[in-house]
């Protein structure tokens, strides 16, 4: 219980708290981490994530999907020897002497037509028709391109010479039957799609979508379309972590508030369990509250982190009840999507089985120093502009900080900060920022640098 | 008709073009343009793209959508002075001659509880406790965090000076009644929602998704799960265009292969142009095939655009029947991909009245030379790897491209290409990329670069 210690949460609980004390629980049966970074809170989380059941899913309704088991090509494609461009089907060799000057001369035996198999055999010294796409004749080995070319009724002057395989695509280019086309772990794209498609791979197995359970608590709550008084605030944070958990492949399903204490919390929370493959329960931002949370979880299951070495210190809590992960995260609303973003993309990905971790990094220069305490890592959410980062304010109770973040730039432990004009990575918020560039002006021409 | 009079057109209608002559056609009513650069392609379609209508959606399920109407805030949020850290709420004058050596008593007047409106009113000489998100009792105008303060039970000993202020959020910091929070033209995203619950606006104003329409043409051409004999190919482009219209936000409705010529493509293509908002075709790679479907555009309304000048060369019509955009593509799927990217991204954008125009591109260095003609412009699909692009085969016959394709590098018209070292820009394909990048060993530190 060594997290519940610190001095600070010993003072606020003989002072401020007037609801039951939350120091009395015997019920870990672990030793929780008590002062982490995001990598071992990443590290526990991915050890703790349970697989998603594997399902069948029709291409056309798996983008996003993680694959279950690797995809085997089951023929050779494109399955024939196909012409890259217009022109005329040849034996190389017959052309080998063929310049500009003193063409060779070659036999015209008719054309092919895209979709049909050519049954006639290209003898020595003749040559067929041939659009781009269709299937070259047995005997001819390459194409002749139009541009290099001249018909002349009964037969066909070729400029130039060609060796075996030019403008061809041979008939196992694409892919051999037997070869694996994407690994277990992939996650499907459209372009992905497309070559299913193409490969006659019309149903997929993938990892079914994880249900995040979602709760909210906090006297000081109220629903987002209700109105707050004074010293209430509008419950944002299901909404936030609602539509990420979509965009990161999930299944979101909101428990409401828990206004009522322990009693109101534990029955939801029990709920969700039985529900949900994990659970994320964002807290109010007073101490009682956040101590409510991690009470909860221990007398259900076990606390297996609890506070983190980060600034602006975050409240995580991280337990399992049944073999469930329950992240329990702070009230604030920025402080919630870093924690989203930092900690909780890892837990969907591992449930999904995608060998990604993490979100993408760019580098990117700074635009403004940014002081660091050795001590501490820090996340420091920036606004983007024309390759340089600026830090926002770090109010992270203000909402708006949410809209105007572009990314978060990670300054580790141990560095004292960067300096103006500094290199540095940033998480790239891709998939939460549009993937379409704000710069009205920059007609087609939107850069992201 | 200029468009068709293109000598290899009339060469091939001569010699392999056993259908009917596709150049007798007399219904056109505009000029098109015949040799297009992507930018006027995208200007066009730009001009042509019909809004679709504005619906209301509840903000969960709106993530994604573009604004229809400018979101004003209601109310000030937070809507009261509210504390950022946890400590004592005073009023700053009585602090200004704190130091740790010579710490100011305030007098305790006991403690808000979160979620509540304090009724007391905070008098010279006095403190109360407050804890983050707290609402600051009339009377007070800044918080000492707890650091720089000790509880002595009745009185507390402050060693700090704030200043009016500190360590608050104003009650309209976050926003203020009547300001504008999201412009029109703006694409949710999940912070948006987040901050969208935050400030009580639980529905909004969006565009709807546009309808697009999907047909196939070609001879050649089988159902992905059918069996292709010697020439055929599965039809890859309907799932390829379906998945990348659900991407970028649009709603997809197949209308299948059409086999049988002109007296087909017309009856599907009537079909969708009254159920759709727009409607792509993907040609068959012969000619005729390419020119049966201009015919068939010409025939029910006007051809605008006809032929690119972009390389490879790319068979691209723009038309419109009844005042919707109609766009033929080529047949191959990576040159499908790469249109797509470069103009049906901006006829989605548009239709959905988003501000943004094309993708994101990024600056990467040249890993090997790019030559280029300078008649034309160029699109190379090329593989990303730690920061340097690597042009990818130009066999855009291929389907696995599409797979192995991480962005695409403009060349304009009029370079002779870049050389190895130069930097250059790439067309950032995120949102067709997967949002995570795929270095299992990179352990929670994937990198773009």
């Amino acid at each position: 219980m060594e997290f519940m210690q610190n001095k600070k949460h010993i003072y606020l609980s003989g002072t401020f708290n007037q609801t039951q004390n939350t120091t009395q629980n015997s019920s870990f049966d672990t030793v929780p981490i008590c002062s982490a970074s995001i990598e071992d809170a990443v590290n526990l989380i991915r050890q703790i994530a349970p697989d998603t059941q594997i399902e069948t899913r029709y291409i056309d309704e798996a983008d996003g999907y993680t694959l279950g088991a690797p995809v085997f090509c089951r023929y050779d494609i494109p399955g024939f020897d196909r012409s890259t461009k217009d022109g005329f089907a040849v034996r190389a060799e017959d052309t080998k002497d063929a310049t500009p000057e003193n063409p060779i001369r070659l036999t015209f035996s008719g054309s092919i037509k895209n979709g049909y198999s050519p049954s006639h055999i290209l003898t020595k010294g003749s040559c067929m028709g041939i659009t781009t796409g269709g299937a070259l004749p047995n005997g001819s080995d390459a194409v002749v391109m139009l541009e290099y070319a001249c018909f002349k009724e009964t037969y066909v002057e070729i400029y130039c010479p060609v060796v075996p395989g030019d403008n061809v695509i041979r008939k196992d280019e694409d892919a051999k039957a037997g070869e694996i086309i994407f690994p277990e772990g992939k996650i499907l794209r459209p372009q992905d799609i497309g070559v299913l498609a193409g490969f006659g791979i019309c149903t997929v197995q993938v990892r079914a979508m994880p249900v995040i359970g979602i709760l909210s608590t906090g006297p000081e709550l109220v629903p987002a379309d209700g109105r707050p008084k004074r010293g209430e605030v509008r419950e944002t944070n299901s909404y936030l972590i609602s539509a990420l958990c979509r965009k990161l492949g999930a299944l979101p399903k909101r428990y409401g508030i828990a206004w009522e204490g322990m009693a109101d919390l534990s029955n939801m929370l029990c709920t969700a369990v039985s529900e949900c493959d994990a659970i994320i329960i964002s807290g109010g931002s007073a101490h009682d509250e956040r101590d409510r949370t991690a009470e909860v979880i221990s007398h259900y299951g076990s606390i297996l982190l609890s506070g983190m070495s980060i600034s602006p210190r975050k409240k995580m809590v991280i337990g399992a009840i049944r073999g469930k992960p329950i992240i329990g995260l702070p009230g604030h609303p920025a402080s919630v999507y870093l924690l989203l973003l930092l900690v909780v993309s890892n837990l969907i990905q591992a449930m999904k089985g995608s060998v990604t971790q993490g979100l993408l990094k760019e580098h990117a220069i700074a635009g403004d120093d940014m002081k660091a305490h050795p001590d501490r890592e820090y996340h420091i959410p920036v606004r983007i502009d024309n390759g340089y980062v600026f830090s926002l304010s770090r109010k992270a109770g203000l909402v708006s900080l949410l809209t105007h973040c572009d990314g978060i730039v990670h300054i580790p432990q141990g560095s004292r900060g960067v300096k103006k004009g500094e290199q540095v990575e940033v998480m790239d918020l891709t998939m939460i920022r549009s993937p379409f560039h704000i710069h009205p002006h920059d007609q087609y021409d939107a850069k992201l640098y």
